[in-house]
C-alpha cells in the first residue's frame, strides 16, 4: 500500500505580539506568573487589522505551494478547518482559493474545495478527509492542501482572554509523504457537551471547568478506542505526543492522565512501583469517589517520579515550544505542537526515522481522535523549511493601548476604523468590503 | 471492489405548509403564475416554532435508524451538512447524537462526528466523505449517516422568500447498498463567487441574476471535467438526472444546457438537426457575443423538440415532484430530487435495476459537482418506505398571518413568544436555551 501522509506543512502567524508578562499581566493587575506559569504562556500572537482567517491560511498555503514548487494544477482539493469563520454559506476555502489564483496562471477550477467545523478538532477531521480522498483513489494524482486557521479571540475580560493566538498552518497532503505517513487506525472519545460555544455569537462561551474535564474525559475514551484497534500501547512506542493546546497547562495535566492510562500493567508501572505504589484499581475501593481520589494522588506522586519527568521532557515539552509563544490557534494548535516538536528533534540532531509520533486532537462540544504517524526519512529536510523563528521574531511588540484598539477592530460587532500597527509585505491582506457583504482581498508584493 | 453507496434515505419535512398559490401570491399581490409556474413551486415547507435544523435531522435519523434495526454501535460516523447553523464552534451532529442517545441505550461515544458548510453542495461533500471513508478501510465495519439539514429562509419580500423551505434528508452510507452504488469518478467546477452569502447573518444576501449566471457555468465546467473523467457521456446513458433545485424553474434551464452540451456530437443531435439545425460552434461566430446569442438561439429551439420533451418528461420531470411541494431545502434538495426521481419510478413500475443516475450537486460561493451512481436491484423495496406522502398531506396549512409570526420566530434577531400550531408526536422538540445559549432538546412520544 502506497503511504500517504503530510508532505510538508508551513505555520503562518498573526503578525502582531502581545506579552503577557509585560503587558497583558499589568494591565490586569495580575502576577504575571499566573500566565507564563500557570498557563504555561509568554505571549499571544494577534492579527493586524488587514489580517483575518482568510489571509493567513491563504499566506500560509501561498508559502507552501512556492516552496514545494507546485501550481494549481498540482492540487486536487484545499479544506479549511475554522472555527472563526465569518459567512454561513460561503466556505474559506473559496476566499483562499481566490487570493491564490490572483497570484498563479492556473486556477483552481477543477478543485474540491470545503469547510469544517468543530471546535478545535475540525483540522485533524480534514486531515483525515484529505487522507480518505486519497485511499479511496479519487484523487488522480494530486495532492490536498489542509488549512487550519484561526482567529481564537475571546471577549475582552473573559477568563479565555489571556489564551487568546491568531494563526493558520497549511498542510500538503499526498501520497509518499515527505514529512509524516499516516495510517488507518484511530480512536474517537465524542459526547454531546456544552463546555465552550459560540451561539449566533462571534466571542466564545466557556465553562472553564467543565471544558477541561471534558477533555479529559473524551481523551480517556478515544485512547481506549484506539488501543482496541492497535492492541496495547507503551509510552516509549512514540517519541512525541503532540496534543491538542488550548494552552501548554492543559497539557501538562492531559499527559499525565494520557500516561498513567498506558502504562497501567507494563514494566513501566512495575518499575515506578517501587517508588509510589501501584495504580489504584476500582475494585479495591467502595466508592468510585474514594478510588478517583486515590487516582489523583497517584497521578500527582507519578509527574514527580524521574521516569515521568523524563518522559515529559522528550515527548511532550518540545510540543509546546511554539504554543508557549503564540496562544491557542483553535484548529491548528495540534499541527502546531507536531510542527514544534519536529522542529525541537531536528535542532537537537534526534533521530527520528521511522520513529512513531501519537497525536492527541480535541474539540469541544466534543471530541478527542488519537492516532499515530509515522515520521519519513528525511523529515529534517522537510522541517528545516519552517521560517516560524523568523515569524515569531519579526511580530511588532503591541502595547496594552494598542491591543484595546487592534481588539476592537476584530470585533463583528463594533464599528472601528482603526490604523494598521504594520506594513504588511508579500503577503495576501483583508482589502475592505463588497457590496454585498462579502470580504476583499490582495496580494501586497 | 466491494460497492458502496446509499443503503437508505428518510426524508423529514417541516410541520407547516405555505401555499404558494392561495395564501403568498395575494398577500404580496402576484399573480400566483409567477409562482406557479414561473418558479415551478406550489408550496413550500415551513418549520413550526418547536422545529429546527437539529430536530428535523435527529428525526430523520430517529426514522431511519427505526426502520433498518439500528443501534448506535452500528454507526461509526455521523456528518451533518448544513447552512443554518446556528453555533460557529459545536457542529450539530453532537446535537443530533444526544437527540438520538436519549432514545436508545447505547451511544455513539465512538463514532466520528462532523459538520460541513458550503451552500447546498456540502450535502454531497458530506456523502463522498462517508464513502471515502468506507473505501479507505476506516470504517471497521460500521455504517455513516449523513445528515443534510436546513432552514431555508429568507428575510421577509425578499426576490428568495417565495423559494423558501426547512426540511432534512438522512442517508445511510454502507457496504453493499440496498438503493445505490457511488463510484469515485466525479467531476467539479468552483470559482470563488459572490452570488449568495451569509456574512455573519441569518438570512442570505443574493444576487439572483448572477447566482443562476454561476449555477450554469460551474455545472459546465463539472461535466466537462466528469467526462474528462469518464469518456463521452449520451444523454441515454441516464434514466434519472437529479439537479440541485433551489426551484424546479431552475432546473428547467440547466437540463437544458446539460443536454444541448452532452448531446453535441452525437447521434441525437444529428437527429434533431434535421429539425433545428446543428449546434453552433465558437469558430462559426465573428465575437464571442454573436456565439452565444446564437446558442441561447438553438437551445430555445432544442427544448420545443419532441426528442428533448422526452427526455426531459422521462428523466427530469419526477426528480421535481417532491420539490413542488416543499420549496428549496438547500443542502437536502439534491438528495430530495434523487428520491423523488426513484419514488416516481416505482409508481410507474419502471425498471431501474442496473441503471445510472447523473447527479447534479451545486453550492453557491460556488462549486458544483458532477457524478454517476448505479441503481441496485431491489431499490423499489427502500423506496416504498419513504413515508414522504403522508408527512406532505399532515402538514399544517398555515395562514399569511400565521407564516408572519412563524417566520418571525425562527428569526435569531427578533424577541418573540409564539405559540406553536402544530402537535409535535413522536419526535425529537426544541426545548429552550441552556445557561450557555445552548439549545435543548427532547423526544415527545
Amino acid at each position: 500500500m502506497t503511504a500517504v501522509g503530510i508532505d510538508a506543512i508551513e505555520i503562518w502567524t498573526g503578525n502582531l505580539r502581545l506579552d503577557l508578562a509585560e503587558t497583558f499581566a499589568p494591565a490586569q493587575d495580575e502576577d504575571p506568573g499566573k500566565y507564563t506559569k500557570g498557563l504555561g504562556l509568554n505571549a499571544s500572537s494577534f492579527p493586524d487589522v488587514y489580517e483575518d482567517i482568510v489571509t493567513m491560511g491563504a499566506n500560509a498555503a501561498h508559502r507552501l505551494m512556492e516552496r514545494k514548487g507546485l501550481t494549481p494544477d498540482d492540487i486536487g482539493r484545499i479544506d479549511v478547518a475554522t472555527e472563526s469563520a465569518f459567512d454561513n454559506s460561503k466556505p474559506v476555502s473559496t476566499y483562499v482559493a481566490g487570493c491564490l489564483e490572483s497570484v498563479y496562471d492556473e486556477d483552481f477550477h477543477h478543485a474540491n474545495k470545503g469547510e469544517r467545523k468543530f471546535a478545535c478538532i475540525a483540522g485533524t477531521q480534514s486531515l483525515d478527509d484529505a487522507y480518505n480522498w486519497i485511499r479511496a483513489g479519487r484523487h488522480r494524482g494530486k495532492k490536498a492542501i489542509v488549512i487550519a486557521t484561526d482567529t481564537a479571540l475571546y471577549a475582552r475580560d473573559d477568563p479565555g482572554e489571556a489564551t487568546q493566538g491568531a494563526g493558520a498552518v497549511a498542510m500538503l497532503v499526498d501520497e509518499d509523504p515527505s514529512l509524516v505517513e499516516l495510517s488507518t487506525e484511530q480512536g474517537f472519545g465524542s459526547a454531546d457537551e456544552t463546555d465552550f460555544l459560540k451561539p449566533n455569537q462571534q466571542f466564545p462561551s466557556v465553562d472553564g471547568k467543565r471544558s477541561m474535564k471534558v477533555y479529559l474525559a473524551r481523551l480517556r475514551e478515544a485512547l481506549e478506542d484506539y488501543e482496541s484497534q492497535v492492541g496495547g500501547v507503551h509510552p516509549e512506542d512514540f517519541e512525541l505526543v503532540p496534543f491538542h493546546t488550548p494552552f501548554p497547562g492543559m497539557v501538562r495535566k492531559a499527559a499525565a492522565l494520557g500516561y498513567r492510562h498506558i502504562i497501567r500493567d507494563t514494566d513501566v508501572e512495575l518499575t515506578v512501583a517501587e517508588e509510589i505504589g501501584r495504580q489504584p484499581r476500582p475494585e479495591e475501593f467502595k466508592t468510585q469517589e474514594q478510588y478517583f481520589d486515590a487516582v489523583t494522588e497517584y497521578t500527582d506522586a507519578l509527574t514527580e517520579t524521574e521516569r515521568y519527568q523524563a518522559w515529559y521532557a522528550d515527548t511532550i515539552e518540545p510540543t509546546l515550544e511554539i504554543a508557549r509563544e503564540v496562544g491557542n490557534w483553535y484548529t491548528g494548535s495540534v499541527h502546531v505542537a507536531r510542527a514544534a516538536g519536529l522542529r525541537h528533534a531536528r535542532r537537537n540532531d534526534r533521530d527520528l526515522d521511522d520513529a512513531k509520533l501519537l497525536l492527541a486532537s480535541y474539540g469541544s462540544g466534543a471530541q478527542a481522535e488519537i492516532h499515530h504517524e509515522t515520521v519519513v526519512p528525511g523529515w529534517e529536510d522537510e522541517i528545516a523549511e519552517l521560517n516560524v523563528d523568523e515569524q515569531l521574531a519579526d511580530r511588532y511588540e503591541i502595547s496594552f493601548e494598542e491591543y484595546e484598539r487592534i481588539h476592537d477592530a476584530h470585533n463583528h460587532d463594533s464599528e472601528t476604523d482603526v490604523e494598521e500597527l504594520t506594513t504588511p509585505s508579500e503577503e495576501f491582506v483583508f482589502d475592505g468590503w463588497g457590496r454585498m457583504g462579502e470580504r476583499k482581498y490582495r496580494y501586497v508584493r
